[in-house]
């Protein structure tokens, strides 16, 4: 096995780096643009604490998608595991992130899962607290203390951006609004569905989130428990069978431990009782995958023997 | 830790019991009738090769849906993971394992995954040989050996019924055709794959490929892989995003680790590294799996802290 | 074949009522009630400009789904055939009105039709004027005309209820938003289709839109054309392929000719240069379209000889 | 109004040819191929029995869809249209002929109407008669009367070619044997349906056939009425909204007259009370029409004023 060092991880950022020629980056998002593309940075946490971080890992973008798994965890430690799957349904989906139909053909009343777009906005609905901002004010102090980063910022244009490109998200959520799916108003539930998505990280923010997963509710700072790791398995076990849009299928069989990716680019994943990673590759695949980040994540886990579903490195 | 023992496995057993009044026993199969509803039997062996079985883990019931764990290792060793994921996809998804619409409507060259109907369909058609006899016979001889017990019989009953009721396979294999995805005639398909549903094991035999898969390719009675374990990983990978039809999201969250159903209710599971679960309760909830196993399986997990997905057993 | 008479038409509505019994009266318009139930009411004006009523003719509702085609002709006058089928196509589908799933399946930035809530909302943003006063205004200068009733009435409750119950009318105009279909703003579109669906009128009004329809384009008054036929034509065509919900080839077997219904139990029925028919009857079934109404207009069909694929009353 | 003369149909198909460039031959029938993507061929019967034609009206080819609205009028004759419909329905849909998402989402039990592929393969297996051979000799006589010409054949290369090339239409009938749809074999069906598809007719059949329709069940010969004209009602309704595939709703707005179309090129027309129309043009659209074909029924409703939704000319 692969020991785990910066010199290493350089190694693997250059070999992943031409996978992103295959990707484009996402132009919606405020200076996101062409010079991005060949961007590539990693970090990854140990349970023991240890840090370890190559290439563009100063790099920060949005988190888009990954904050769909800070929101479940909110809503689960807000209402437990019943009362949040009452709302959405735990079962993956082969279809795209933002698919309107399989609210209609599967069962009106829930969403697939908490990974597509639909189930964040419900879930997001779900988050506890007297308005939009005192909503996203619980979750981005509960983002902060996962990260260990009271530097955090949500960035004005990107929130701008996502706001004035939201017709989709719009129409899932009154379709949600419809069918009785959704506990708040479509605008209280979107304009923090829009702050949660707009968040700034860097490499090592997005992999203390995946740290925090991997030591089962405990920053590497704190024993503290900040969620009860029951709460975090069923994020980790929804990330694997969800996490990775329809693709999430091909990184169970290729990377085996727990990701969540976003169109901005980023992965976290988190591989219980040993390591949270982190990545930034903005050049992302069809599906909303960062092909460099990818490339990396399955090299990561070959390298480093971290597929669940193996027992040796053959 | 819940330590594991015979008597465990026993209170465990009496314990789920109760959950079979919610299934229905599965009156397609021959023999199968109202006085199965309440057989529960249960199987663990370990990695050490230790073997604890309990409740009615004598009884023999047909494979059904455990079968295209098999198929989909013999297809991984004859063509390597390439050739056979060009054949079929590897997505989960949120539908019936019998549904057609989803071969029209995605990929019409591909089923979504090895563990619907019409993925094992595509990958029997995949397995060598020269004839269905042979190709049958090769099927046979892995699964002796996996479960290292040659006594193994196939169901001539069970198979002719399986014949007699194969409108909606043959729907699916014909569609297959159409689009090109199955690479022998229908009725070769059709053949072996009712062949492979037939064989009747029970608790012990579903534990044994349990035990085959955690061990990455070997038996407890002997050291030699009988197949190289990344394509075990692969199946392991499918069978906690697939495995248990359209409840495959709620079992990797309640259950977490990779475990495979049939409508005859069985249930195989596999703790990478660990043990082998092999589980028979005939009575099924709609969607296809043992009401009863399934509550055993969840039971296990949680006492035996088998889930992957957390770090310990709060 | 019977002679068209008022003691004819009184007989037919004592015929027809039983049919209520099996439909339900929409509780969602405002003082709609079960005493509506038994409500039957219909006026026959022939293109000679003979007028017959019997029933409940007198009662006023709400125009609802009638209003999709005063919309289409409006918006063919305004921009011409060609350019209003690049926004709505012109194909049936046995879908439920107010499906979102086919904007996604079939070709994203066009509904199947303009007899559909999406296809008709797209309709309603085609509309021109300079606000959606003004163009609320031209839609309704246009339907008197037509009816020849300067005294119809846009009902303020009855789009106050509309606005507040149109999030799913909603989540179908953010979609077409999303897809670039909506040539106007969310908000335009749909305060334009809430007040032409609000629009009160007596069965007398509706058959005068059903004569207008069967006269290419002249009002029972005047024979100046307020539209060229070829319009006419296009909008009774798409009535009888989509005109009555996923019940349309139910009516173009059983009535035969080209009918719209709302889901206020209007019934709009234009049988090209003979006679227009407008029917009342608010109980509706589960698909849209009034119970008694219907069985009404089929046994209209059948006695006068309507039925334009028949050559002969046998 | 233009005069119907055999010149004035001579001019009709040279502006319709250029429209053949745009379709493509269907090389899956025997002999088709690209020498004839130019060939048209029309001929037009009145009510009163007078035959006009023009262009290459001598031109055997496959009756393909066409058959299916003398399957529809055979099974309404042998069981009325109560029991008919309990087996399709009698709506149109807007997607592909050969769909099966459709069967599995809509009503398991029912096609949605007897002109797609299943509905068709449905109402075969209706049709009475002792054995296959029985149930295609009653067909072909029937068949032979309508259009008053005994030396029909039916081609054993187009039927073998059927034969051959069946996987999607065994796929349908395979699916509507599992859900009790189908009240035969699915090879009794299947052979009846190839065989009705294989008879060779020129336009002058194909005329006949529609003004059997147009007639309400009489051949120009005889006044002896085949079947009763309500039944011919049923047919004609179906045709208007669902006979031309997913372009049936462009049809009925720019013909305006029941069509049903095959995808050897064959369109036949029924103009009630008026004429039928007998169409050949094997260059097909992607949809399954004749291109040239199409252009040419659009010209003669516009021409001779056959759009049953107009009054005028205009």
């Amino acid at each position: 096995m692969q020991k785990l060092t910066e010199e290493y991880l350089e190694d693997a950022i250059e070999d992943s780096k031409p996978y992103a020629s295959s990707g484009q980056v996402n132009m919606d998002l405020p200076n996101f643009d062409e010079t991005m593309k060949d961007l590539l940075g990693v970090t990854i946490i140990t349970n023991e604490g240890e840090s370890f971080s190559a290439g563009d890992h100063n790099h920060y973008i949005p988190m888009q998608s990954t904050s769909k798994i800070i929101g479940l965890m909110l809503a689960l430690q807000d209402f437990g595991k019943d009362r949040v799957f009452q709302t959405v349904g735990m079962e993956p989906m082969g279809d795209f992130f933002n698919s309107i139909s399989q609210l209609e053909s599967y069962d009106t009343s829930k969403p697939f899962n908490p990974m597509i777009n639909a189930g964040a906005i419900a879930i997001a609905a779900l988050i506890k607290g007297k308005s939009v901002e005192n909503r996203f004010n619980r979750y981005f102090d509960f983002l902060k203390k996962i990260t260990n980063n009271n530097e955090l910022q949500m960035s004005e244009e990107v929130y701008q951006a996502e706001r004035a490109n939201s017709a989709r998200n719009r129409s899932l959520a009154y379709f949600m609004q419809s069918t009785g799916t959704l506990v708040t108003s479509v605008d209280d539930a979107l304009e923090l569905y829009f702050r949660m998505n707009s968040v700034m990280m860097c490499s090592e923010d997005f992999a203390r989130v995946g740290a925090f997963l991997a030591r089962g509710g405990m920053t590497s700072e704190s024993e503290e428990r900040l969620i009860p790791p029951h709460h975090l398995r069923t994020v980790k076990a929804i990330m694997m069978t969800s996490g990775m849009y329809n693709s999430s299928g091909h990184y169970a069989v290729e990377a085996g431990f727990p990701c969540k990716s976003g169109v901005s680019g980023s992965i976290i994943g988190a591989i219980p009782g040993r390591m949270g990673v982190g990545v930034i590759g903005p050049a992302i695949s069809p599906k909303g995958n960062s092909t460099a980040g990818g490339a990396l994540i399955k090299k990561l886990s070959q390298d480093l023997e971290l597929n669940m579903f193996g027992i040796e490195n053959t």
